[in-house]
C-alpha cells in the first residue's frame, strides 16, 4: 500500500473529517480553507491548514500528493481554476454528492488534472471543522467513479484513501452513481418533506396530536436544515427528474387502484419486496481486486452494479 | 372513577393487550375469539376467554359492562348481527383504525346499541394473542369519538377504559379522525411502499448499496406484513384519497419546479416548517375537563383539534 500524502481543499464537516482520518491513518496530510476562523481552529488542533489554497495546492503538484476537492459544487469552479494555474496536472478527487456535475466542471476548468470522482456516503446533521471526527467514514461506502478513460494509478490512490479511512469502495460510473442516489438519498429528503407537509397541513393539530412512529420515521430527515438538502438535490437536478418520475408514475397508478378497484395490493407489496431486497444487500462481503488491462474499469463498474465492493487489492 | 367491567370480543394483539391491561387496572375482564386455539392460550395465561361469543355478550347485557369490539373490520357486520341479537342496547366501544366505517356499519347492524367509537393508536408488527402485553397502551393517545348525538355516559366509560390502560383520550370526530390517521399513518405506508420500490427497481442492486439512513428510515414501514398494511389502508379509501391527491398535488409542484427553475426550495421549507411543528406538537400537556350541557361534545372535539388530549375530569 502507498502511503501517498493527502492535500484537502476545504475544512468542512468532510473536509475536517477527511484531514483527520487521513491523519490518524499515517499519512502527511494538509489543507487550505477560505475561512480564517476555521484555519485557525484547524491549527489549534494540530493541523497543517491555512488559507492560502494556491500554495497548499503548490505543495502537492511539488510532492505528487492526491488532492481532494471537499468544498459545496457552487464554488468548485473557483477551486478548480487555482488547480488548472497552479497544479495542473495533479493526481485529483472529490468529496461532492453529485457526479457528473463535478467531472464536467473539472473537464471545463482543469482539464489536465488527473481527476477521479469520490463520494464518501457519510455525514451528519452538523457542519463545519468542529462537528467532523476522524471516524466519519468507517464502514461507510465510498463511491469512487470508474468511467472510462481514467487513469488506473489515481483510481488506486483514491480507493487506498477511502480504506485508510475504514470504507469500502464501491465503483461507479458517474452517471450511475448520480442516479442511484436521487433514487436512495434526494427522492426521500423530498419524500419527507411533502409527507410532512401534508401532515401539518390545514388548521388544526389533530393529524399531528395523531402521528405516530410511521410519520416519524417516514418524516424524520425533513428536519435536516434546508439549505443542506437543497444544495444536495438540486444539484443532482437530471438524475432527480429521472427519480421522481419513476416514484410519480408509481403513485399516480396507486390513486388510480385505490380510486377505482379500492385495492392496494401491488403498491403495498412491491414495497415491501423492495425492503426485502435492500434488507438482503445490505454489509456486503466485499471483494478484492486487481485493476489492470482494458477490461478494468468494466468490470469494477459491474462490482458496483450487483451491490457489491472493493475491500483490499487481490 | 367507575370500575366497570369489560368484555373484549376479539383476543388478538389488541383484544389480547386490552383483556391483560384492563385486568392489570382492576377491572373485571372477560371475552371471546373465533378461534380455539386463541381461546386456549388466554386461558393457559389466567384470562376468562371462551369461543361463545353470545354468551360473553349476554353476559355484558346482563351486568351493563363495557363491550369492545376488537376484530378485524371485514367480521364487524357478523359481530354486530350478534349484539343486536344478544346485547342490543349495551355499552360498545371498537378498537378498529378507521371510525366512520364502523360507525356505519353500527348504524346498520346494532342500531340499538350505545355506541362509541374508539381507537387506541397502539400496536406492533406482529399479531395474535402471545405478541399482546398489558403495556401497550401506555403513553399512547386514544382516539374517542366526539360525534353529535352519542351518549356521554358512555363516552366517560371509554375515555376511563382509555386512562386505565396508560392512554391520554385525544376526543375527534369520526370522519376528521379517518383524513388525520390517512394523513399520517396510511400516507406513510403508501410513501414507504413507493420509495421502497423506486430503490429497487432495475437490475442492479448500486441504488440499495448506496442507500443509507434517508432511505432506510424512510421505509421502515415497507417492512410491515402487507395484509396489515392493506386491512389498514384499503379500509380508510375515502380519507386517504383525499390524503393521496394532498401529496400528489404537492409532488407535481415540486415536479414542475424542479423541471422549470431547477428549485426546490417551497418544497424543502415547507417540509421542515412541518416536521418543527410535529416536534413541537408532541407530549400535550392534557386537560381536564366534565362532560355535561348540550355543548360538551363540541368541547371535546375542539381539544383534539388543537393537538391536545384528555387525561382527567376536570
Amino acid at each position: 500500500m502507498t502511503e501517498r500524502a493527502v492535500c484537502v481543499i476545504g475544512a468542512g464537516l468532510i473536509g475536517g473529517s477527511l484531514l483527520r482520518a487521513a491523519d490518524k491513518a499515517g499519512r502527511t496530510v494538509w489543507g487550505a480553507t477560505a475561512s480564517d476562523g476555521t484555519a485557525e481552529q484547524a491549527r489549534a488542533d494540530g493541523f497543517d491548514v491555512g488559507t492560502d489554497t494556491d500554495a497548499a495546492l503548490r505543495r502537492a503538484a511539488d510532492t505528487d500528493a492526491l488532492v481532494v476537492l471537499a468544498v459545496p459544487l457552487p464554488v468548485l469552479p473557483e477551486v478548480l481554476r487555482r488547480v488548472d494555474a497552479v497544479a495542473p496536472t495533479c493526481r485529483l478527487t472529490d468529496a461532492v454528492s453529485v457526479k457528473v456535475a463535478v467531472a464536467d466542471a473539472v473537464a471545463r476548468y482543469a482539464p489536465r488534472a488527473r481527476f477521479v470522482g469520490g463520494h464518501p456516503m457519510a455525514g451528519t446533521a452538523e457542519s463545519g471543522w468542529a462537528a467532523g471526527n476522524g471516524t466519519l467514514f468507517v464502514d461507510a461506502a465510498w463511491v469512487v467513479a470508474a468511467d472510462d478513460g481514467l487513469d488506473l494509478d489515481v483510481w488506486a490512490d483514491v480507493a487506498e484513501l477511502a480504506w485508510a479511512c475504514g470504507s469500502r469502495v464501491v465503483p461507479a460510473a458517474a452517471d450511475e452513481h448520480d442516479l442511484a442516489v436521487a433514487k436512495v438519498s434526494h427522492l426521500p429528503h423530498l419524500f419527507a418533506a411533502v409527507l410532512a407537509a401534508v401532515g401539518a397541513a390545514g388548521e388544526d393539530d389533530l393529524p399531528l396530536a395523531l402521528a405516530a412512529s410511521s410519520f416519524a420515521d417516514g418524516t424524520r430527515v425533513a428536519g435536516t436544515r434546508p439549505e443542506l438538502v437543497l444544495a444536495m438535490c438540486e444539484g443532482n437536478r437530471d438524475a432527480l427528474l429521472a427519480a421522481v418520475d419513476d416514484a410519480l408514475g408509481r403513485l399516480g397508478a396507486m390513486r388510480g387502484a385505490l380510486a377505482s378497484t379500492g385495492g392496494l395490493a401491488a403498491t403495498v407489496r412491491a414495497g415491501h419486496a423492495g425492503r426485502q431486497r435492500w434488507a438482503a444487500a445490505r454489509d456486503p462481503q466485499g471483494v478484492r481486486v486487481r485493476i489492470e488491462g482494458p477490461g478494468a474499469l468494466a468490470e469494477l463498474r459491474d462490482i458496483g452494479r450487483r451491490g457489491d465492493a472493493v475491500v483490499g487489492w487481490g
